[in-house]
């Protein structure tokens, strides 16, 4: 970034009090069109070398916007209920729904980059986790979200201004004693670290736009043209793509080939008998271990898919039979709510995700994208396609987070499948299925 | 409740045996139309002494019912989320939905039974504690839901029997380590502070039923019955009410009384060089105020309400001008969500309260129900009479968690609206009003 992004950008308080009312009205009428629209929610995610008046940004974001269609969120530390979930929870649980604007001054950034000025992870870690970022604004961009993440810079010799400026005044010096980075001490730590950060994660969906914070003028106005711009370009692009996706049901072909659900033994059986022994014996052993002092620092996942009539809803009843109820929660997804439109779709699987010490267990699950949304032709085929890398993602975080996760996938053949059907219809309490 | 309760009620395994497969069946039908129908959610408050097996009946209930359509909660201690929110918060975010089943094993009744039972609170604390969560249940009655609140009894032999045998057993022992109340040695204490506790909240809407837990197969099948019972009546009920409520707009006679708004001296004014200065001076004082240390522990809820035009907007404009976007949010409310619709009127509200050290701005607020939808027409004379005590225990619950509340009506007369409307349509960015 350095060169372009330290050039001298020189805008007076005449010049800019003369853009500036134009400019609000122009950002009220993209928002109103926004909030019409209800297309795409926008993420805007502000960082910046310190003292470049990141806040300061946003108090001006949110006096030019219509701040009741704004949030703004500075994630930092997180919560106990954040902590006890996956690492990106406290993300997924603050996106704006289409239509509204969300503002980012703690991103999904802020940790890694901080962990890696000081030292607490390596390059190769830092790697990881953007790339996982990137993967993440991705699935953000192709459920149609507008992505614009601004970098204030600040040269050193700019920054060491700034800073004592800032600890003069009694109404700022509590952002120098906030300081994570420990000021300009670490400049060229902090410089070189989110250079490498820009170059990785600035990506066409969700570009990084450097902008030199020195001086206020600019930096207001620069900010603001490049929001409504995007706003502006994002809604033409929005209204052309109108044509709604091409769903057409897919074809699978029908090719024996090999695979594990045609390999699968279907006669396998287990005596009445035993299986109750059995059955007892696992339930205590299951009942143990969630009751185990270990166990408060993990979380059980538990995915249940298959063939209509294949008995998920029988498994899960024996698997919680002598499980306390207040440790775990059993989800079924209906249609999705309003507020579950407005948001990408693993969304409403991000909100049942349990807290330490729980279990989660899904009577199908975020696969149905890729099984019944997939066949019926209820998403588009772009959509279904790249569920797959997004539910890896997904499941990775869990795992990282000390989730166990466990998916069961039930098989019966069809003949089962239709004396099955035939039995419910004679039994009186299985008739609401 | 004694006598009755610590009758002997004699069912061995073999009756249990017999009725139980039936129950289920029919539990499951009825629950099946319970969630057909949305009309209302259920909700189950267990309570009972210690060692009476509170859990042993709810994990009896969840697999006697469709466990993806009911939800188990265990509420004792808060979360940091919860704590720094009104002592109510955490129930109103666990409010099942229409055609949902919620289950609370720790409720609403946890807290202040245990600090009585403890000596931490007074017998008039108690009261009025009690008092709050009548007024609650009330509320949740009038709004549909369906409430049952089952008291498990065991009489103090019993007890002894009942916890020495859980002791010895490795897989139930950690509950007599989580007792809240120290086993049998308080006996007399709890007993006398439930009875006193089920005499005041105990109503036709939400009545306590005292079950013998004695005998397992007992209390399964009474608690059993009862709520199935319940529900079925219930649902019964809500058809026969099917009529919509008469929803007549509300002419609101116009005499020229003397009230506050009548005797608003509507011509105060302010130089705007006087403005200006005043301004400058009380919003930073405000921001000084917010980022003192003090507010860690406080939060504030400010209200604007007013006529059309009356300058809500420019005032909260004014409000936030200077203050850090990431301690504030700015709340308006359009047509409920489907999730909003399936709750309470005033849930959509408490799901917007702020943590400590935070600031929740409502432009236009839950006296919607006492103006625009009274006025309009828009719900039953009936749910905004209530409103008015439902508002108040709702604001009561915030300044009594440290929240500072301050509602504000804007005022101007007929001539100056229309001045303003007029004004408006040539203002550009301000057309989205």
């Amino acid at each position: 970034m350095g060169e372009s992004a330290e050039r001298d950008n020189a805008i007076d308080k005449a010049g800019f009090e003369k853009e500036y009312p134009k400019l609000r009205t122009e950002f009220l009428n993209a928002q109103f069109d926004l909030i019409e629209s209800k297309r795409f929610p926008v993420i805007l995610v502000f960082a910046g070398m310190e003292g470049t008046g990141v806040i300061d940004a946003l108090t001006n974001a949110n006096t030019v916007l219509d701040s009741r269609h704004v949030v703004t969120f500075a994630l930092d530390t997180p919560t106990q209920e954040e902590s006890e979930r996956p690492r990106m929870w406290r993300f997924w649980r603050t996106l704006p729904p289409k239509g509204e604007i969300g503002i980012y001054a703690g991103s999904w950034y802020t940790a890694p980059l901080t962990d890696r000025v000081l030292d607490k992870i390596s390059d190769a870690r830092f790697e990881q986790q953007l790339d996982a970022i990137k993967r993440f604004e991705s699935m953000l961009a192709a459920e149609g979200a507008l992505i614009l993440k601004i970098w204030l810079h600040l040269s050193k010799d700019d920054q060491k201004k700034k800073l004592k400026k800032l600890e003069k005044s009694e109404r700022t010096k509590w952002r120098i004693e906030e300081s994570l980075w420990g000021g300009s001490k670490r400049y060229r730590k902090v410089k070189s670290a989110a250079e490498h950060m820009m170059r990785i994660t600035g990506t066409d969906q969700a570009p990084w736009i450097y902008v030199n914070a020195a001086n206020k003028y600019y930096r207001s106005l620069t900010v603001g043209k490049t929001i409504l711009n995007a706003i502006r370009t994002h809604l033409e692009q929005a209204r052309a793509a109108e044509v709604s996706p091409q769903a057409t049901p897919v074809s699978i072909p029908d090719v024996n080939r090999q695979t594990p659900l045609n390999e699968m033994d279907l006669s396998l059986k287990l005596e009445r008998e035993d299986y109750k022994k059995k059955l007892s014996h696992y339930q205590n052993r299951l009942n143990e271990l969630v009751w185990n002092k270990k166990f408060k620092k993990r979380s059980l996942v538990l995915v249940f898919e298959g063939n209509d009539a294949a008995g998920k809803g029988g498994s899960i009843r024996r698997v919680i039979e002598f499980l306390d109820p207040r440790r775990y929660r059993v989800n079924q997804f209906a249609a999705p709510t309003d507020e579950e439109k407005a948001q990408p779709y693993l969304w409403r699987f991000w909100r049942r995700l349990p807290r330490r010490g729980h279990i989660a267990i899904f009577d199908r699950s975020w696969y149905g994208r890729v099984l019944v949304e997939r066949v019926e032709g209820f998403c588009s085929e772009a959509a279904w396609r790249r569920a797959y890398m997004e539910i890896n993602d997904f499941e990775n975080e869990m795992a990282e987070a000390g989730s166990i996760v466990i998916k069961f996938w039930l098989a019966i053949d069809k003949d089962e499948q239709v004396q099955r059907f035939k039995a419910r219809e004679e039994t009186g309490y299985k008739r609401y299925k």
